[in-house]
């Protein structure tokens, strides 16, 4: 509790409001739409009852608050992640921008490619390739250095397509979502096959989502003492890849609990969506689906990024949900 | 908010509660001691000051909810590490109870000395034979068979001292001290050079710490569908070494974010202490020194665990905290 007076009288009100949300009850849930982003249908209403079940006390399906965990994939997920995923286009504008320091680069691959725009050639270098672009481009500084790299190139950038921050590119019905959820008790994170320190500054702001609550690939740090002052230097190794069968090792390392709903788009998601619910008590599974060329993109199986194959097939022997963008969202961002 | 109106009656009360509280402000604080197992001095009164300063919004000491981030030792700091590490006990009753299985335990060490009770042996084995011991005991099955083990080990196993269980040899004072800092926005962790996956089984009944905000040492893991069941085994490869310059990296990991308060018992807390307390803005350092051999132990620099020596010497000069545990300390379990 504070000490100011308006602060306590704020937090005082907020206890007031959510009593009388606790006394209404269901009642005043039933009239007030928390998903109103998403069109009526099978895909709206499996969240809502699977809601309904794990909170309802005394019956089988019910979930302590505690065990009431949430994963999200982050790219194709929660915010758009085409044309390329959000961080190689911070990863190709930070070759560019350092390029001037390594005139090397010019001659040399996978950075000449970058530098040159060649995106087909930059597309051979393949995963070693782009191994070396994070490295060249996310090591060789301390976290202070980097997170302050990171949050003013997402504050700067556009979307080549829509010509907004990426962080607008968030799916509002995916926002509702969260929001939902954490009303009712879950505790949401992100499990990312992106870079975990690059998604930090801004995942409470966008997601409402505390770094603490991030999950991603990392590369390896080291504590040392630089001019008098304690300094984590990242380093150009590679410590986890949260992706794949990454994901549940990851979501083990960092939650230590089994989710018991998790969130994806695409077959990097397939062993968390397994991890998440194939087990015991009520569980929940849902593939975003990019269906919507029009309002955003629309791609699965053979995409290079958000590659749907394999979490397709096995969707309805597992009881996974595939949301279809096109069809259950009414909406698709904030701003449209 | 649940639908079953016992539950719905029940938040409501706790919201009332809280919504009191809340009312009557810092008049019944002040009445109230939130550290009633705290004698009267300067380690309880720094931490009350601390606490006054980070939350009294509008003043430059303040510091948002989402930053108060409070990381604790575990080890020596909110329970009992003599004898000997807790978990090196389970490690050895692991060794013995896995003995039938392994007849060429007999005949190697450190295995040998184990089975003999042989500590002088055990000691000379060194830190690879640590390592070997917790590979042969934490390592090569799944993470849900290892979670029952621990379990199951923690709720029968006794202190050979206090004939006690092991979760009761957690200080008093420090359950005091992590619930205040909840009470007034902060979220607890701990930071153990202890295995990640020992502690989360008990961490939440036992201090109120969630296992999501338990980092530790960690060894690898591997997703595998092994009967058709998706599962992580537990690999005989080290992680993290979460101690000394790996408790910032831990930090970095698994909160990211640097904490504002730090409380430690040795060497292995320096760089976490280091960390937290050298930066811009109100932070706080505390030392647990063991100075009570009648209630508990007496040690610092010479000792096996719980080493304190440059953290000691440093203390006066980073203005941490160093609490005697025999004069600031009215209680030291819940149980005396």
């Amino acid at each position: 509790m504070t000490g100011n007076p308006v602060g306590r009288r704020s937090v005082l009100a907020g206890l007031l409001i959510s009593a009388a949300t606790a006394a209404s009850g269901d009642h005043a849930l039933a009239q007030e739409d928390p998903l109103p982003s998403w069109n009526e249908g099978r895909s709206k209403k499996s969240i809502l009852d699977f809601v309904a079940a794990v909170t309802r006390e005394g019956t089988p399906d019910f979930v302590p608050v505690p065990e009431r965990i949430a994963t999200f994939d982050n790219d194709g997920t929660l915010w758009c992640e085409q044309p390329m995923y959000v961080q190689l286009a911070f990863a190709l504008d930070r070759v560019k921008a350092l390029s001037g320091k390594h005139p090397e680069w010019r001659r040399k691959q996978p950075f000449q490619a970058v530098l040159d725009n060649d995106l087909a050639s930059l597309a051979k270098a393949g995963e070693k390739g782009l191994v070396e672009l994070i490295m060249a481009t996310h090591a060789g500084m301390t976290t202070a250095e980097f997170e302050k790299i990171a949050s003013d190139w997402i504050a700067s950038a556009r979307h080549p397509k829509f010509n907004r921050p990426y962080t607008d590119l968030v799916y509002q019905p995916m926002l509702e979502l969260l929001a939902y959820l954490r009303a009712n008790g879950f505790k949401t994170f992100i499990v990312s096959g992106g870079g975990i320190e690059f998604m930090r500054p801004w995942s409470e702001r966008v997601y409402g989502i505390p770094p603490e609550q991030v999950v991603g690939s990392s590369i390896k740090t080291k504590f040392e003492i630089d001019k008098g002052k304690p300094s984590l230097i990242r380093l150009p190794a590679i410590d986890l890849v949260d992706d794949g069968p990454g994901k549940p090792v990851g979501i083990n390392s960092h939650i230590g609990r089994r989710p018991i709903a998790a969130f994806g788009n695409s077959d990097g998601d397939f062993q968390m969506l397994q991890w998440a619910t194939q087990s015991s008590g009520k569980r929940f599974g849902l593939i975003v689906h990019h269906t919507d060329a029009e309002r955003e993109y629309a791609y699965d199986r053979k995409s290079s990024f958000g590659k749907l194959d394999k979490a397709l097939d096995a969707a309805n022997s597992n009881g996974w949900i595939v949301v279809s963008m096109k069809d259950d969202w009414k909406r698709m961002f904030r701003f449209a």
